[in-house]
């Protein structure tokens, strides 16, 4: 979005409200393919973003000091060292006071961030996703993947669950485990049928009071997305949101008590035009207005 | 669908209640193009589907016996041979008990199909498509085109009109010989329009009423669906339902009492990403959820 | 459209009620890319368009005389030039008392043609767009681009405020220079989010009693539309209407008093596979209908 | 190539000495797939050349009279019927003494050509393709195939097999049942392997030594290139020519005396970008030039 | 390639003489890049291989009885649980007397396959590369990636250095810490610029005489072949050999005394179009053909 | 290529040897086609290419104080004040002694260039391009287009004839005055089919010979290399050098004194891989080691 950039070892990062941040892994090995190379295309397509809300009329950028921190360095050598050292990286960043707002990545990069602003006690989270990633575990055994960040991060006491609503879940699946430990744990998920039935406004009331005033995080996997408007990413649903509704209900956080975002799973190779990252950072834009809202609500 | 591949021949053929077959044929005589590739990516996409509808919870692998049947093979050289090889394999199906979910292959494989069905009797049919497929002949003289099946079936007395219902139909027209062939033998044309002004709920509900307890067939053409969301096809027409909307209604045949269903027109090179593909099979999954609770249904 | 190619000094141009040209003019440099190529891509979709409009029965050829008048040349040494040589153009085919319907290029061709059309008197429009085009300038100083046409039309009194409408404005801005200039002319715009709330025929409705029945220009940018529907255009905009919306509301266009059309935009790099200009030649379908009702009413 | 058109009745038929047809058949039913949309794309990709020959400063169209005769209307309802539709137009067109240079379409469509070329004696035949398109039948029976022309062609005495030459024939076979054929009439077949070790300034003089002074039709099948410069085409050899090649060996037929000449198997859906399209009117081009050259020392 | 699917526990296992295997593993963690899904690609492709080879006659396929003996699973959670799964399914194929040909998969696939291959002693090695994988370690760590397969073949005395020669090797590079090590155990790298100089023939002329009469494995990395002709791969580098001189070098393989072979790193996302896969089995026939020739030399 | 960015006022420029420029410039009015993309899509490229010549060993970043310069910033709205504008950045540029490495943009952007860098005297220059680019004038007036930088730059003294070679012309052409006017100034004009003939070895001999020990710019137009391995270009031509011949020109530009270079002409619209890009850095690599040479030679 045309922010300046400011590392953290940059005076003027006490300045910093709200900084954008790239977590470009994926856990994988190959050279090209994944989320890894999102926050890259995310970036490019953020250039095309302007200053203003069209519909909202809200100017972020006069509201609160933004900055684009830069990317955070995984090791891609070992899952357990990188979780640390983005941790450690967040860390930093919760402790100059700034409110990230990140792009991935897949949807691990949620896990180490949570663990940061969770730190003193656990957040509510409104999380837009096809899949609740509340899984135990994949293959017998991996036990930090893309599909089970919010299992652990609920196990780790990151996550109110009562404070915690999913939104968009769809597609055939192995077993209903997630769903099952979702409703013992008091998690709401909200299916793709609900949502198209009830509409954006009615579910995202809804949302809104399930995290009420307390402190939340909010999670947008892009996949929550219909393929047809976000092809470009690596387990894709059909049958989910268009477009306008994916933006809309980025703009009805309005009131929320955001201390902290993502956007993540934004994969490159499958698509090369472009377009879902536009998307994407038109989404992000829309977050930004109302995380900006919530630092000034915050700070009067 | 990760099912086993059984033959004709093989011994366990007698226990399959719904059988899986691909019909690669498009009438063509050029090498790559086409819906005859159909099957192939279908199948391929089909790999990613699981056993259980993350919305009805209905897992058909464990209600009936599901077994992949293989392709029936036409011959190129010569359409009044294919329809003929056709509808002697699907005789065979029809005489085993198995009622058969085919994987197009153009239009023209549903008449075949239709033959061996209707033996006796003449069937139901609701029918997905941005096209009335009720033309006489093309071009001057084709009697058996992608065009032209359910005329023919109709001719042949494979489908009583009473009980036929079209969903979707638009696009511009020669002419409305077509539809004026189903005013005058009774069957009902719900054209796009009017679904997206009653909705998927209503439109399905009458759909339901007109198949009706009696034995009914399912035809679904790719096409009826935006291509948007469904470029892989070689007759798109512009202002169809979205993907939600294209699960939907095939979610809604539960109760009908299908004897068979066939989706077709699926056609890989105009959608070299799979993104048709895996629609298709998502649809094809839901169909099949419904196809097996009317087998429990008619065996209990 | 399959219509007959009439030159300017064709005798037979004195039958031609209603004429389609080509305004193959972005103002660039380049060899291959952008909107200059659209025409050319639109004239290869429309050969897939058909006598009769599948849902309203109209069969515009009949009702009045069409022709292709080809493409207008312009100058891309000179927008000054262009310009005239446009109006030069258009300038004939008025005075041969043809209706205009145009295909794009970039959105400046409709300044040259609407200096044709309002010779005597200001027009009335109903403008389809995601941008208002009414800046005042681009980059300290371009006074003609293809986001100020509307403008310098409202200043050569070429358009009457009160009469205007635009249709689906939406994405971040610089500034709402544009938006203030339309409040304090008496310009109506209605945002994409009025759009998705009221439904299509509710505004189209707004926006037939604004245009009135005076004479009325029609221009529609084809970046109305989402992205994902056409995404063959150089400024998208995410969060626009879907395919059968974009049809509905050049549908709803009945009973208007047209004068002349476009549809601009179309950029052919953008969208290889043809789609954005098939679903392109499918509204100006719907529009020439509308246009060939309106001079059948003019005439009687 | 921005060639007046001229039809078959127009008067202006009398002074054409080369005309381009298009023959849009494929043999097929399905409606966007395969070579049919070729001369489409060809003509599109035509209007980027221009008057003169680079290498060669041959300007053809200034040496000879060069007419559009337009496209030949197959019978999409039957191949005879469709044989004899093609052989009767090039019967008008040689009977008009004009030398046919067209754009298929399969490579059936030079059947019904040389029947009309060489209706009083065989021809030679200079041939660039990856398979010699000699079988005896297809799928048990199929006589009038893509992959048999030239075996009718030998059969029905239009072709003289000892000035018959086939350069780039390769990939794997079912069996050599056409090179034992190729063999056993005289025909000679330059498998890749030996192109690519003699180069092709060596081959090409040994082909046009075999067509010696007399009466040469030139048949060049797009997948004689390699499909990393021609992906455009249904049935791709890997290990072809390059693009730079695929014109040398056009531009080397200087000196031959052909009495018409085709390009074939251009299919558009396999490359949109109409990359295939113009290396292929590249190729025509080179062609047309030293048609042109012949034309003009036969007139002389 | 059409082949019989012949299970380990088959009892037709201990016919086969050389058994097609995929591996499709990319230690990868996201669901749809990568070469993973390169077996699948590669058997898709293969269908349109015919039985015999249309340079060199051989019908491989006659020669030795071959069989599809389906995919080995890897463990995604465990890279080293991964390299002992594969070990040991390659374990039963070499105690069953069955020659490998495998489809990767990334490259660290021939580690363990090297591992069953070379139990008794050290093989000889011809590579196609544009990376030597003969790294020590990625990313201050990572022992075991596709960057470091060949050294830890060496170090655990699975290759004979003296008889392993890589040929192809080019791009930029951190530092040569490889080619150092090649150089320090005797490992002949042949540099693009070499192969380009001295051309296919004498470069495989030499590489025979390395492998020398030996039981020698080939391993065969897509982007050993210029992105032009196999853009499907995860490092592509610019400058490498045509698709020409890739089957060539394969063909090239005579006499050779090889006892395993694979082909790896074709990654589906990166070619949609599936023309990557299909150079890829061209390539694997010609190994396969040449592997029968040895089979049927080592036992007669 | 991760350099380090450092602006013009910034304390660091005064170390700075040789610098990378984008020249973000196509002259065209649309949003997203053309050239002026070129240099984001060559950035992001440049992050695969490390720090040695696989070739040749050469490490030009320890050579000499390379930096990104970061983009010159054009007036769409003047011709005329753009190339002004470019003039002046470069002249600072020059005053700070810094070598300019350029990526376009269009061929446009080499004459501002060239008027910072020949302020003194006239330079010579080795061209690689498919055209000449010395075109007097387009669409009868356009002074400075695309197809004309040259002859600018001849006409103002910039360059001196004798000692500028262009390699690899090629296409048809409208007419000959390009060539006429090389000849009559006396530029060396090597088309592709020489240089096919000769060689690159050969010819570029004889270009290091031309060019001789004077001060040398090079400029590098990517649609010199066939649109196979570079298709992401404005005005392609077919039948041009492979990649390794694109980067074996580039490497052989060592020993040249070269004062300045640009790549020019990689349009991301028309390949959205990223290959051109990848292509165009790699040869932008070769391009500055040879210039670290010559850096390094002058200043011993």
């Amino acid at each position: 979005m045309r922010l300046p950039h400011v590392g953290l070892d940059d005076p003027r990062i006490s300045k910093v409200q709200i900084g954008l941040i790239g977590t470009p892994w994926d856990g994988g090995t190959t050279n090209r393919p994944g989320p890894r190379h999102g926050p890259r295309q995310l970036r490019d397509a953020s250039t095309m973003i302007r200053a203003q809300n069209g519909a909202t009329g809200v100017r972020p950028f006069e509201l609160v000091n933004c900055a684009d921190l830069g990317d955070v360095g995984p090791n891609p050598a070992s899952v357990d060292d990188s979780l640390d050292r983005m941790t450690a990286f967040y860390d930093e960043i919760v402790a100059a006071g700034i409110v990230p707002l990140s792009a991935g990545g897949d949807h691990l990069c949620s896990l180490p961030i949570l663990r940061s602003l969770a730190k003193t006690k656990p957040l509510g989270m409104i999380h837009f996703d096809s899949h609740t990633d509340l899984f135990n575990s994949y293959f017998g055994g991996m036990q930090y993947t893309h599909g089970t960040p919010f299992r652990r991060a609920v196990e780790e006491g990151l996550l109110d669950p009562a404070r915690v609503v999913q939104i968009g879940i769809r597609g055939t699946a192995y077993d209903f485990e997630d769903r099952d430990f979702a409703k013992s744990v008091g998690i709401r998920v909200i299916p793709i049928e609900e949502f198209h039935e009830r509409g954006a406004e009615d579910v995202m009331a809804e949302a809104r009071e399930i995290a009420g005033d307390g402190e939340t995080y909010v999670s947008y996997d892009i996949d929550f997305v219909d393929p047809a408007f976000a092809p470009g990413t690596g387990t894709p649903e059909v049958g989910g949101p268009n477009s306008y509704q994916s933006i809309q209900v980025a703009r009805m956080l309005d009131g929320v008590n955001i201390v902290g975002a993502d956007l993540v799973e934004v994969s490159p190779p499958f698509d090369q035009s472009g377009g879902t990252a536009f998307l994407g950072v038109s989404i992000m834009f829309e977050m930004l207005c109302n995380m900006a809202l919530a630092v000034t609500k915050r700070e009067n």
